[in-house]
């Protein structure tokens, strides 16, 4: 007997995500009822993701489950807010069970982990794609934003780049990891971490932040445009992981971090004055990294160059200086 | 050229819905920063349409912008709230401009007129989907559920039933319509029109509330199974447009008003003691009905049966009295 909507409902997602107090009325009727904490604006945002645009067709569940969340939850992470509440909406062929019970348990792990509640959803038939929307919350008038960085202002990111892209190419090789840095970069792309601690911290310090969901320099461009300015990236300073390093060679390894997406670190602006009051809350990365794992180790961040006046992205490699044309992935164009 | 993602957002949806004070932060960001009403609970509730599972491949595009929406905000009238905000997951395979201009018409001109905004998005390439969700706010305790109906309360229903389902047959079977009762049919199903003023009323009045989405029978079993009690529904007090009964037969049209999903009507349960108050607000509907036109005249509304202590369903004709199996649309086992 086929597994109807209403049972499927009940039995995967019904106690998914966090017990919260604020939660008056869940999943089960027309919509949910939600007491938003007061003095805060609440932070709302939607993510899709569809397989064969945004995750290989074959990609373990339990993956797709926690990145549906992840990508929203790094976007909250970047506006520097505190999750709450989730709604789902999951569109699938056919409602197997095992496929089921692995998506709901990746989604609940982390929503858990972050204290979300799963409110409500929507579950259809179709061709298979997962729509989150979360909504989290920000004392008035603290969110971060693209707009607010200043020429001179430091431009600084969280945790390694490309490790996800390259990840990616590896998941769509096929066949088992053939090391440990293989796997460790695998599990890059298919479990990213949200950076949420690191936003809300950031809100006291930070001028501007966005997530690198796109690549390296296309959010820097977005973040750039928002701000009114430009932006030096030293070359030699991005955040590269071991495996990556390992992997590829420093070249490589560089265009992964520049061009590839899925990273979901935070991209920031630090005023110059807030340097040593961050590092003394989250010290900063410097010089070679140690591995580390991607699902529990809280990410430190490094400086990677500065904001200035003049449009537009400068790649610094030594002494030389390249103007970039950057672009990030966009659906329509690429 | 194709049309690049961020040039789609800017140029179809930056001002598509309804402004309002209470949005601190729009499109363009990693979020949106929304102040919710102080003194009210927050409704959250999300719909998905699927081409091929909720609308006819080469529906027109302004149909498939206004039924996304009004799904969502029929939800909303359902729990007695009031519309806010709105994000939009837009999954598309092709970003074609004259689709997309027609379907941001068909959303935002519904989205205005319930001073809705639109405050976020996704845009992805896929098979076309759209998910909507939509945030309102009801006064703290007043929001209505499923689970509040009692034996004894009237069933009620607004506007007429089963013309949305006779609708999507006609649009089925394609061609131009035959008659100011074919369009007429083929508009309830392209471009419902939600119940809100109603639906805020029905707070001070009735006692449980669901929309009817899936059919009568299968949302009346939905609210008699939350409020624990059974209902009888009399065939003959089932409001049936001129349209639906003119293009049918009485018998016929019955069966699209029982069985038939996607009218987007308000079923819910008035205590008997409500019946004159509410009268006195929105007059009951009684007799043959005059034809009227989907999009602007508000509903009225019909006592259609009685919640009563046994399980389960009845139909009454006339004398006769069945018990019914009741089911609605369920995606996964249809």
């Amino acid at each position: 007997m086929p597994l109807g909507e209403f049972e499927l409902i009940r039995r995967f997602f019904a106690d998914c995500g966090a017990e919260r107090g604020d939660v008056r009325l869940g999943i089960g009727d027309d919509g949910a009822l939600l007491a938003p904490p007061p003095g805060e604006t609440l932070v709302a945002v939607v993510d899709t993701l569809v397989e064969g645009t945004h995750f290989l067709p074959g990609t373990p569940a339990a993956s797709v489950g926690h990145r549906a969340l992840a990508v929203n939850l790094s976007d909250i992470a970047a506006m520097g807010g505190r999750p709450l509440w989730a709604t789902l909406a999951l569109t699938l062929p056919v409602a197997e069970p095992g496929w089921l019970g692995e998506f709901a348990r990746g989604f609940g792990a982390l929503a858990r982990r972050h204290a979300v509640a799963l409110v409500g959803g929507d579950t259809t038939r179709g061709p298979l794609g997962v729509t989150v929307q979360v909504l989290g919350c920000v004392p008035e008038g603290s969110a971060l934003r693209r707009g607010g960085g200043r020429p001179g202002d430091l431009l600084c990111v969280t945790g390694t780049l490309g490790d996800a892209a390259r990840g990616l190419d590896l998941e769509r090789a096929g066949g088992e990891p053939a090391n440990a840095a293989e796997a460790w970069l695998r599990e890059r792309f298919l479990f990213p971490t949200p950076r949420l601690a690191l936003g809300t911290t950031l809100r006291e310090h930070a001028s501007a932040c966005i997530d690198v969901s796109d690549g390296l320099l296309g959010d820097a461009a977005k973040l750039c445009e928002a701000s009114g300015c430009g932006a030096e990236i030293d070359l030699r300073r991005l955040p590269l992981s071991a495996a990556l390093r390992a992997r590829q060679g420093v070249a490589e390894a560089q265009r992964y971090a520049l061009e590839g997406g899925d990273d979901y670190e935070l991209l920031f602006a630090l005023p110059p004055g807030q340097l040593v009051a961050l590092e003394r809350r989250w010290p900063a990365r410097s010089g070679v990294q140690a591995q580390s794992t991607a699902r529990t180790v809280e990410p430190s961040w490094t400086v990677i160059g500065q904001l200035c006046a003049a449009d537009g992205l400068k790649l610094r490699d030594g002494e030389t200086v390249n103007q970039v044309a950057a672009r990030g992935f966009d659906h329509f164009v690429n």
